[in-house]
């Protein structure tokens, strides 16, 4: 039986730690090729460069890994690799990540890995974004390495059936304290946004972005409460907006409003 | 009473012929403050500007509105406008597009001028997204405005309930033509991927992404279906992705796979 074959992308571009922590474990499971941003690309959400052409070269980044740096956004690394790299050759599943930092709740929306692994799975194949809580660069990846190799190595074994794509956020903690996967919802919360602003050497004002993210009280089997209980959230997540549950008591719309 | 205040936004830029036109229905409604990219940006997805500052200037475009262009995506303008144009005021609606070209089926997903509303729904701002599927500089507004009219107003009225955001798209169809609202699913589809490989003066390769939507055959109720029909659809959205019919399915996982 030929060995799986990997695609490894990520936000944070070729250079982080965390992506070289997700090819580690990769390599034990199936033939692996990374296509990664050639900048970081934090916040990037499911952004895709239309009006400017993509560059995509080879680059020996990872110690006999096939590796290629794209310039675009994380969306176009995944098209990119479907449709130029591998358009004669089956892709058996997409791992994305290990991103520095949560993608528990809302965040989802915003992120640039969980986005390419989206684009993984509308192209149907399996995906899997990873997010450790944890932002330093000097972030102990060894407990999540740990995790992500138990969950690809079922993914590739099982196939993923009624969804094409999981998000899982990986708590701060040693390997010891961790207490195992949750399969559960999207939490709720907020970014209470605080914009710095300041002038420039020209005396130009500017304003960054800034802000806390603070979680809804009280809900349970949700990302951010398996987190809090110490435990790695699951969520099968797909591409699907619809708001069901108001179908019905909006079709006063159809009547004009 | 005071009238309401009504934000507009989009993801094509100050100078595109449906922000214009969707400004000018709003006038009638309310009173009306623009934020809008200082640059085209479609297909910019949810992204969102971290690692640099970000610029807001007033500026004169629209006859007696106020206006204000951003040098961040879409994203950034809701959030620019929020917290730092309207910290202590309530904005009462927000409104994107009029979008040049489909958001309907997974193209919410790319959608900057879905982003932006969703933006605004994750804010609590009650939004809606109009896009017309038409790509023309020269498209015909006036459909799109006479029921844009209709939607923002009845919205104004009753407030939107159990959903924060609506995605609206309108077929390229004359008035008479037109059927109605359609109050329904998001439809399924998929592109259909060709990048076209060239060479630059240099002598370097590079991709430039090009593609075919291609709708599923077959479905009813959904925004695709709707449009096909005559009808505006109108999607009931928002920002949570759990699969939840996947949920029960992957409970194996929690016995490390």
């Amino acid at each position: 039986m030929p060995r799986p074959l990997i695609l490894v992308t990520n936000d944070d571009g070729m250079f982080a730690p965390g992506i070289k922590a997700l090819v580690e474990v990769c390599k034990e499971l199936g033939e692996v090729v990374v296509v990664a941003p050639n900048s970081p690309q934090s916040g990037q959400g499911h952004a895709i460069t239309i009006t400017e052409p993509l560059r995509l070269h080879k680059v020996d980044v990872f110690e006999g890994i096939e590796a290629y740096e794209c310039s675009g956004t994380p969306v176009d690394c995944v098209k990119l690799a479907k449709n130029v790299l591998f358009k004669d050759r089956q892709i058996d599943i997409c791992v994305s990540g290990i991103n520095h930092g949560s993608n528990a709740s809302i965040n989802i929306i915003y992120s640039g890995t969980m986005s390419a692994a989206m684009e993984a799975s509308l192209e149907g194949i399996d995906s899997i974004g990873f997010s450790l809580l944890d932002f330093s660069f000097e972030a102990d990846f060894k407990p999540a390495q740990h995790y992500a190799k138990l969950l690809i190595k079922s993914v590739l074994e099982n196939k993923l059936q009624k969804c094409k794509l999981l998000s899982v956020n990986i708590p701060k903690l040693p390997l010891e304290e961790i207490k195992g996967f949750k399969v559960c919802k999207q939490g709720n919360g907020t970014w209470v946004e605080d914009f710095k602003v300041s002038t420039d050497p020209r005396g130009e004002k500017y304003y960054w972005l800034s802000g806390e993210f603070i979680p809804n009280e009280g809900e349970t089997n949700t990302d951010l409460s398996a987190l809090k209980d110490g435990y790695i959230s699951i969520v099968p997540s797909w591409h699907d907006l619809t708001k069901v549950d108001a179908l019905e008591s909006l079709k006063y719309l159809e009547n004009g409003g």
